[in-house]
């Protein structure tokens, strides 16, 4: 992992590119802000159209961030994902992955040119896939032009402009420095990684966790028992992305390590919380009825267990993430659960 | 690190051990608690007399952990240090490390054929040395017959019987096994390991970083800026201790890890008190006066600090240490000195 300025000049030489941001929850707000940091425009598409005119008029969100304060000339903001595309030359996804195929379904503008980064934590539930994946098997995009923005980040702290940490990572250096440059402030740090494949699973597997941190103290387990948790997680991760993908990695860097503590300690973590009412004895739909919303890594535990699963006899070894299956999707009791599989944490 | 159970067979073999445990913190407490689960009697060691009287007549220390309630048939309590050195085979010591050479001064009884295992989490300032190395240098005990005791685990949720893993260090795994069989139980789970030098200095400097955390929070750095401090963290400790004792150690086992976010994250850890106060303005005699005690880490710091400048151009990086070195021991502002360290991590 390499800073972003050690290629800056390289990047500067380039012209400033056209940002595009895809989505209106909180992750996008916060997205955008940085970027109008560094850039004159930003557009900008959402699909509610009376949140884009209270924007407009009021130069906030009304449902997510509302105390981030934007310039209303710096942003193009429109309800027609096919204007953002063709204006922009790179385009940011920051939508829940459950709601993704829905909005790429509705571009008609040319796409596959263009270079295309994830902010979403998540796996498609239509393919299965990754997000990079996805826009590269069924949007014939290269590898080359898809990347991964990756925390650990809270939203929350951006908008209080709290120093942050993000990662960027592509398998073009000089895409990631793009972005990673643009994304960059006083209070926005970026590293730069190639690692896409294993950037996007730890994004996407420490929500698992952070259910399993979640059921545990639902069940009454204490800091001592999270503690181990956590270092059997990051154990377990290592293994997981290594079979996925085997490429010289740290698995303590930031984008891996750093991102799996921010969601597994917060209280505030919706995947966290969706855990602890599993553990305090909810079922999983009327845990999900009271969020009245789904967890990103309850279809993440799916797609987890199904692809470490697939390996046959070759499988890692990824109990964490067979505990958390077991309970959401097999209705076993957490508490039996929970006690076989301190069992095999160390 | 292997579980305890692979040598159970042997471990049985050997007679019931003695065991003494030398110190009457809350620390101490909560081991006393753990043996009593498996043995008959336990030697027990404090220098307050009138905490004994209390213990002895209400059956639970007053002091610390209060709500522990003992089988007073169980504990054989006494003053005199020289009566649980002669009584006992395996000696426990757990005192900080700031009064520890005063109790080692009081011992004229035959101690140098002694088992002695250490769940202190410190140097001792007399000597710089860590507590295994102490012994064996100033007291001729070998290697073989010294070991160490280390979490994750706050005393706190022993005395709740929360689930809580232990690591048992010894170069000797026969004696490494014994102590963990007679510490475990259906809430205490052990972990045996060879690597008394990497979870002595893990113990010891997990109070460093919970400084730096505590710090941290003083200065407005939020839970984003926390998760990098811990990933960049545990890094450094990797480098810390491979540097002093070259091993194949995994630096995410619960051990080294495990013990950094316990107490990294905990809101209860002293340190991270101390810390905070210097964060939010506090000079390091007004912060240490107000808290009426001193943090393990304080010492910690000049000594770790110390320990990896000796090595001249050879040293490793380590810009966390560094950093409150400079802030607790340098008077050096701490916004700006981790303005500085922000910078350098990633």
């Amino acid at each position: 992992m390499t800073d972003q300025t050690t290629d800056i000049k390289q990047v500067l030489q380039t012209p400033n590119p056209n940002f595009g941001v895809i989505g209106g929850g909180s992750w996008a707000t916060a997205i955008v802000k940085m970027l109008c940091e560094n850039l004159h425009a930003v557009n900008w598409y959402m699909r509610n159209e009376t949140a884009i005119e209270h924007i407009l008029k009021e130069g906030h969100n009304p449902n997510y961030l509302s105390a981030v304060e934007f310039d209303t000339n710096q942003l193009k903001l429109t309800n027609q994902i096919n204007k953002v595309v063709e204006q922009s030359d790179i385009l940011i996804f920051v939508v829940p992955s459950a709601f993704l195929q829905n909005e790429l379904d509705k571009i008609t503008a040319p796409f596959s040119d263009k270079i295309v980064f994830s902010a979403i934590k998540g796996i498609v539930p239509e393919s299965h896939l990754l997000v990079g994946e996805h826009f590269n098997e069924r949007y014939q995009i290269p590898f080359e032009k898809i990347g991964v923005i990756t925390g650990p980040c809270h939203a929350e702290e951006v908008a209080l402009e709290r120093l942050s940490y993000l990662t960027i990572a592509c398998a073009n250096e000089n895409h990631a420095n793009t972005v990673a440059h643009f994304l960059s402030s006083d209070y926005i740090k970026c590293n730069v990684s190639e690692d896409i494949i294993g950037t996007e699973y730890a994004a996407v597997l420490k929500n698992i966790y952070a259910i399993a941190a979640g059921i545990a103290h639902g069940l009454g387990y204490g800091d001592n028992f999270q503690s181990v948790l956590m270092s059997n997680a990051i154990k377990e991760m290592k293994r997981f992305i290594k079979k996925r993908y085997k490429m010289k990695r740290n698995i303590n860097d930031s984008a891996y390590l750093g991102d799996l503590l921010v969601t597994g300690y917060s209280v505030f973590s919706r995947n966290r919380l969706f855990g602890n009412m599993i553990g305090k004895g909810y079922t999983v739909k009327s845990a999900q009825m009271e969020m009245s919303m789904i967890a990103e890594g309850y279809y993440a535990t799916k797609s987890a267990f199904d692809i470490s699963h697939k390996d046959g006899k070759k499988k890692v070894k990824t109990p964490i993430i067979n505990a958390v299956y077991k309970v959401l999707y097999q209705t076993k009791n957490p508490k039996q659960v929970f006690t076989k599989l301190a069992d095999k944490l160390s």
